[in-house]
């Protein structure tokens, strides 16, 4: 039963489960604490801290646990903009951080009135080192950049933004939750944020790594635990599972990663020959060895999750923060690329070979399937079915009002055929991914998209035929 | 070896580890996907969520987990404290509350200017009632009252504040991190917070319940997680294995809670017949079952807690959030009785009557042991060794700047016998203790305390001998 969503959550790597069942034993004690317990259970954390930063780069001092990636997220944000709150109020985020950054971002926006500038990114999900370095601005307090992207496995030019970072002196937050099992993240970040169930540790431990002489000042309550940086009880055995389990995946990183990319790529070469109308998103080689993305033109996303968790295989699609919503994923959106029909497929390290050829096996009748069910055009479907006339007529008109995502788009298709070549055709559509996938359904057929303009109802997209 | 500070963590409890490993293979994915592993999880999710519900007795929708007791205390004050702003910024605490309450009110005060009152405690260190009403305001937004004291573990008169609370609108929160295995919280609370590892639960899962109708804004950057009320990804696991060691422990509270009563009694009478110059604090029925403090003339704490470890006893002094300080426990400062060497003994379940026997077999030499390296006065020490003169003499003054706790006292016992019945002698002391041990000296020896006034260093405190 493959499941291909180590993104969201890795299974427990053995040697986490055993360095857990090793230290419940040891590590309940309160670590503050003087008597026998308490050290015991002092010690355990104090080694577990010096193997987290070991495989951070950072001093064990520098390095804190939290309850999560989120939390550490939370308190590294807030720590740095309440820290160097008379530089200012500014913060610069790249449009494809996780949600994480983005929530604690628009908390900060609404709690100070502080700016956020957001950083666009190019089509692969990546910001450039000169446009981010353009955000930055006199009164910018903190910068965050992801290492890789958790939707599209595009890795982030960490290196030469930190660098930009730091020549105005600004900190950059390095969210590494996708990347840290994979190797440290290079160059002079000044703080970074991962979480233990990414790699393969338990849920409930995030670290915050805060390097020396970075103003930081923790807002709201907090007590003596985990320098001031993060209030409550430490799990210890999930923590000393946590750095074991880190070290024991990095260990077996170098060679997992040569062969989980070598299927990915297998994934990345097949799916566009086997399933038509697909679009493989993300960087086809600055990105995580073990994820990939694509996008199925005509499909519904949860009716193919649905049918694919019925065949046995475990994918999401775009962020779980987003897929129980009815817009696209902030991710795609931001990368301009079509969203409907969105599959990520996340590797666990370990993963074998057949579960992917039975994968790519089974891809082509799930899809076929939906897009028949929900009457989309059939094989490579759309204008190229229909012989084109000359001429321009009268302009056509869609209307999908009421209709979600991927209706819209197959009703776009299905009507393509009678429009005249450089005659237009405008869809009515109220749902927020249209804006989306018309765009990319010109793209991806070699249409041009004129644009959108407001409607009676909903909005007004309209695609003019060109070939 | 006996561990006695259950009231700091509890070891695991068997059922505990029981369910944690049970659900290491099943609750690792995230319960917000579709998919198969995450159905499992969240199928695991719900049902703790329901047991740990039943067990607070709130509906399971009402309440959430979150990564420990002091996220659950700031979450659910913050929470509150939004949700009711336009009602005021008051708070209303108790002045013994556990650390987290009591730093979660100093931030309110800091953020937002809102009023913090205390409500001040008998010498047992309850509140009564008709004082906390007395406390609440127009403007009062929470209350906030434990269920019991973690230092001294005399209960609260939580039903009738709750009653004075409700009857003027406030919503109460009580924080029952210390009760909550021995039993629910009566009365009609608003909101509750407990703490899993204090009953024998993992580290890293609390609770908070907030009853349907409490305005409630969760504050700062929240997720779709627990109802949007705590952030980050759940340790599954750990919540299982809380939520199942919960209701093993009440399953087994009744009848232990009996056999613990009857060993502490026996610690509460037979400490101060074994060890002169005792104080047994803490209200002597209305207690929870498993824990007593005391306090010992003459002995420094940290000396005391260092001989009992010596010893293989483990005991906590005074609260871990002040024990590495130079000040007193604010819980002892609110009652108002003597702080230095201060020992809390919390028996975890099952503790054997054996450990207890000799608990009492080694504490009489390990007293007198620091109290001989600290050249303290001897047996009943003081005023009783030394025969009374009468008349009035030239003021006596001693000097104890600079000496810490209990050196002062130790002083000024020692200079006691050469003071006239009648006459006063001024202990100066730039040592935060004295102003709480030695009017409590004074009252335990009989001798009138007469005050503090300000000196050059320091302060200087007056006693009158009387008999």
């Amino acid at each position: 039963m493959p499941y291909f969503d180590a993104a969201s959550s890795a299974p427990l790597h053995p040697v986490a489960r055993q360095a857990l069942q090793a230290s419940l034993d040891e590590g309940w004690a309160d670590p503050a604490r003087l008597y026998r317990e308490g050290r015991r259970a002092g010690l355990l954390l104090d080694a577990a801290r010096e193997a987290a930063a070991e495989a951070v780069g950072c001093r064990p001092d520098e390095l804190v646990f939290t309850p999560s990636g989120t939390h550490a997220v939370h308190a590294g944000m807030s720590g740095v903009l309440s820290g160097r709150r008379r530089v200012g109020l500014g913060l610069t985020v790249s449009a494809v951080e996780h949600s994480s950054v983005l929530h604690a971002a628009a908390a900060h926006e609404a709690a100070t009135g502080g700016a956020v500038s957001e950083v666009p990114v190019d089509r692969y999900g990546a910001v450039t080192p000169d446009t981010y370095a353009g955000a930055l601005r006199e009164d910018t307090a903190l910068a965050c950049l992801q290492s890789a992207n958790h939707e599209v496995g595009t890795e982030q030019p960490v290196a030469a933004v930190a660098e930009a970072c730091r020549s105005r002196g600004v900190p950059l937050l390095v969210d590494a939750a996708q990347s840290l099992g994979w190797g440290p993240v290079e160059g002079a970040w000044s703080l970074l944020t991962a979480s233990a169930h990414k790699w393969g540790g338990p849920a409930g431990v995030g670290l915050l790594a805060v390097r020396k002489g970075v103003r930081f000042a923790p807002r709201g309550p907090a007590d003596e635990r985990e320098s001031g940086r993060s209030p409550g009880f430490q799990n210890i055995p999930a923590i000393v599972a946590a750095a074991a389990s880190l070290r024991a995946v990095r260990a077996e990183a170098a060679a997992e990663a040569v062969r989980l990319r070598a299927l990915v790529d297998r994934i990345r070469a097949r799916v566009p020959e086997l399933v038509p109308d697909v679009e493989v998103v993300g960087h086809p080689e600055h990105r995580l060895p073990h994820l990939v993305t694509f996008s199925c033109l005509y499909v519904d996303g949860e009716a193919l999750l649905h049918e694919l968790d019925r065949a046995d295989f475990s994918v999401s699609s775009g962020s779980s923060c987003t897929s129980s919503t009815l817009t696209p994923s902030h991710v795609l959106r931001a990368m301009g690329v079509l969203s409907e029909g969105n599959v990520r497929i996340s590797l666990p390290a370990g993963t074998p070979e057949a579960a992917v050829d039975r994968f790519l096996e089974v891809l082509p009748g799930v899809v076929s399937g939906v897009r028949e069910k929900l009457g989309a055009p059939a094989g490579s479907g759309g204008a190229g079915t229909v012989a084109g006339t000359d001429g321009v007529g009268a302009p056509l008109v869609v209307d999908a009002l009421g209709r979600r995502c991927p209706i819209p788009v197959i009703e776009l298709a299905k009507v393509f055929g009678e429009v005249p070549v450089g005659g237009t055709v405008t869809v009515l559509s109220d749902d927020e991914a249209a804006r989306l996938d018309i765009p990319a359904w010109c793209e991806m057929r070699g249409q041009e998209y004129v644009g959108e303009q407001p409607a009676d109802h909903g909005v007004a997209y309209v695609v003019r035929r060109v070939s």
